[in-house]
């Protein structure tokens, strides 16, 4: 079988590195271009020694007339992916954007939390949610993929099943999360130094980070009906990880809610429900999602813990999913072991 | 002045540590004897070569009747306390109670969260909540005081302003911790193991962790009514620190709510209340409990974030605080630089 | 191709984890049976959540007689091991001992370091010591191969080309290593718990430890002579890898260091000499040993830096690599990506 | 007594933080100025929310003019500190750097490590070493104290007893050392972000590291003759603390090298030697130096450990524990508990 070409726009961050480190493994894409603006004209093992031994290759500008691919990965700064995604899909290339910028459906809803103007808004509704357990048939069709982020992807499977299955009040959730440093990204920055972010946690970006957008949105059409949630992430001394804490209250009995957790995601390949609550060690460098739930009494509330590695399902690994999906191969290839 | 003579029973856990590292610089205190059943017989600069140079006293069998003291701080495990706390009453010795055994006022409610009969039901009434901030002036006349451990004291502080003055509604309040390893206690099992803990983060002890009846009874004080909460708390790699992240829903117009937590706490010596968002590294090995407060139009909400050391505010700190004000000194003796 | 079956004799270890991890993924081998004492009858996805919907065994006793295995894989403590080996080679049953039970060609030089009798001295000439760079071609006819672990791997590999070829005097070989805590395997003890080794570091076991022996016995070969070094092993807070710094004082001008190590690991699939210094986090989770030599003049030494992870190149990605060579398959398989 | 009036000059950086923390505390010496050229105008609180409650002061200009002190630290990067120096003293305060500006006597060796000129070589012999351990008397009357720095203190402290002594053969001294990343400053590099350091080990600045230079001249003079060393530091993943392991070849029996160890540090107040092996977690946030040693009959070598906190006795503490030799106080103050 011929292989698919593929090419990592935005390749030397740390999303950009584990798509490396995933394609360099599968059994149907070949990586064709590796861009940097940063880095152009360095060997890629220069840069991440990691895969010295691995990659030939150095990285080059990112000059979408030059991109010869069949699917091009955007692992780009929010804002800079829609610049690259029209003229990529106009020469017929698949895009699997890992940035924020086509996953939300309405452009005002975009304005309001990133606070400008969206930039490419008539592509907005042809881009597909990349979040295979819930839009898996859309993606296979789909040119253009806006692959969920680390804490959209595990808030959004932690809560869908509760709310699909009207278990919980959709006007009641509220969501803390708990993310590796690597989720901020290779941001050189004083607050992301090593004696910063050690034996250090903080909780930042309250009451109205930008990911809570994309979340109602999957939220309420799940649940029918407007839904707007609390979220508040923390930053924790771990490389990779996030771990969701999600309350609601209860709308039904919910003696059962462990089987039907069980029942919602039966068959997913990613998705592991678990009466023992999740680690993120146990799925870190894999692109599971560990769900466990469990019905207090005495409050009447749902809680709900999810685990995910943030640079896997959390970002490549997921796009990587989506590309299994958009390419026809089997859904995990590349992604187990 | 003479100094006041003081015990540490429990002396070789992290609190006993860190009671030890305080008390050593305290002015107007002498520790007179360090227990501990596992090291009696060896000397405490061995088995905590920290103090090497700096205490030459060898560890003791925990033996009641050889105390000879004016307090006695208890650092130990939870059940062991209340077994102590009669005889060293009776002898007419102050005892600082870092357990939770004497925390509760209800025989019934201990009963409820700790799964068996109290031992010492008899001293639970005349036992004060040593939470200064709440309670200083009982405390002062207090012959046993049970201060609070670290998720109580971090969640307490972090609500009792928005419940004391009725501006959230108590009914739906949900506290989510993030904790240091220390947290558990110089406990030897696998899960505690360093490889496990670190690059790892988890939800554990949900939905009834055993310290959610002293948060339900303190708060439900300060609101006047029957108060229920959700918490959960997570077990984070670093040594020291707990943050913890409270949501309750707006009972009132709350534009003010940085103003109100101020005076709240203003003057209180262990309090800072802050724009920004409190960090575990700003109050690690100091006894400051650092507080910030943000309101959600979005979703009617309150968002209160507390840090403090587990091991210092929330553990030996506390006590050394409460030793202060049992024994009229400075409230500050000892805990400062 | 009929694959290969597998037996991991102590599975529960963190070297027996690995091995899962990598067996999973072997394209020639199935795992038979996963033994452990402490945990026979538990899932082996419920003790080791991370393969949940990857393994569906469980944990069964470690009897010789009823393992149906082509090769074995012993994965237990030292002095364990050779208990089981010479079963198991009677029955015609390979075997890869990850253990130190059968490194030592001498069975003096064993009591020296161990301070017991070899049990089993008879094997000892029998064995093969198992790293491929050095002696590929016994390993592939062996049938009981010891398997180097982390220290004697990674200082070993750093040494050879220098002791093999001249450049440095063997008489002068100081190494000091740096460990990360799984080294020390999943032991339950105070002293690996994450708050003692957070924040810590530490040496340990100077001057004379255990795996000093076989270090010796290897380097000594090389050189042709008896070679004596020092060794000290540091704990410091990190889960995978381990750093070692060799330094000796060159025999010969060796301006030509660097060509003369890219030369003896040429076509090695798993040993890359770089000009940049190694770094754990690039081999983590791989088999590679990336290793780095520096000639100073001003004190007319060698200094070589070596990194590997100490559970895959140093423990169960090593004994892989040997199954590789016994059975006849491509020494990397299962081994890259 | 009249208190003395200090003024850190570069206090934003973490041995200016250490120097805040440690001169809040102290007795007899009140803070006058806090300078930062980043940070001028912002309150001290406010870049470190840690010192919230403690000092209301803000950074202010580096103005030399301006500066109303009896002493100043220098608490700048290298090559800074010497601009400051000459117009302090000429005002007649006495000036503790903590730069490596002035801890070099000969001007050709400072331009050997350095490569360039020094910028005022007229004060190299004025200036002091400032280990009061080696030089407590010539601190006393100093008025330009050359505080040595992490490394430097760690190995010179180790290797003293057995060079001074003749226990060792001074020209086989081979140093390696393990740093905690606040070691390199509060330095914006990628390669010090959190996820570039953790779950990571690496040796750099090798065969000739800049501190090579002032180790060899103290050791020298111990000698009694010209001392050549190797040294290889390396990044480890914690906060604060070194360790440092010294290896030299025995000139002398040594059976008695123990106690020669603590004869030699006899009173000395912050110098521990002990038969455990040091820990940097003992000495963290102290200004204590801890020390083992052990004898290899087998080699013929000494293995000499040591442990400090980089930040304190291997910066800030060791430059407070000069200035108390400085201003006449007892040379503890401030500096114990």
């Amino acid at each position: 079988m011929k292989k698919t070409k593929a090419a990592i726009v935005g390749a030397s961050g740390y999303s950009g590195q584990e798509l490396i480190r995933l394609l360099l493994r599968h059994p149907h894409v070949d990586i064709t271009h590796y861009t940097s603006r940063q880095y152009a004209g360095k060997a890629v093992a220069d840069v991440f020694p990691r895969f010295r031994g691995q990659v030939d290759a150095a990285f080059v500008e990112p000059d979408v007339h030059k991109l010869d691919a069949d699917v091009v990965f955007l692992a780009l700064p929010h804002g800079v992916a829609a610049e690259y995604a029209p003229a990529l899909l106009q020469k017929g290339i698949k895009v699997l954007d890992l940035s924020a910028d086509f996953r939300l459906k309405s452009a005002a809803v975009y304005k309001e939390f990133y606070e400008h103007e969206h930039p490419a808004p008539g592509l907005l509704q042809q881009a597909v949610y990349g979040l295979p357990e819930l839009h898996r048939d859309q993606i296979r069709g789909a040119n253009l993929v806006a692959c969920p982020g680390c804490y959209p992807t595990s808030i959004i499977l932690g809560a869908a099943p509760a709310i699909k299955k009207g278990l919980g009040k959709p006007d009641t959730i509220i969501a803390t999360s708990l993310s590796g440093v690597s989720g901020a990204g290779r941001k050189v920055a004083d607050e992301y130094l090593f004696t910063e972010c050690n034996e250090s946690v903080r909780a930042y970006g309250i009451p109205k980070h930008r990911h809570i957008g994309e979340i109602e949105q999957e939220l309420s059409a799940l649940a029918g009906l407007g839904v707007t949630i609390s979220f508040t992430p923390h930053l924790i001394p771990l490389n990779r990880g996030i771990v969701s804490t999600i309350y609601m209250t209860l709308a039904a009995k919910a003696e059962d809610a462990f089987a039907m957790y069980g029942d919602f995601y039966k068959g997913e390949p990613f998705v592991r429900v678990a009466r023992a609550l999740p680690d993120t060690k146990n799925v870190e460098m894999t692109n599971y999602c560990d769900i466990s739930v469990r019905v207090d009494p005495r409050t009447n509330r749902l809680i709900i813990v999810s685990a995910i590695d943030n640079l896997t399902k959390g970002a490549a690994g997921q796009a990587v999913q989506c590309l299994n999906l958009v390419c026809g191969y089997v859904e995990t290839a590349g992604l187990l072991g």
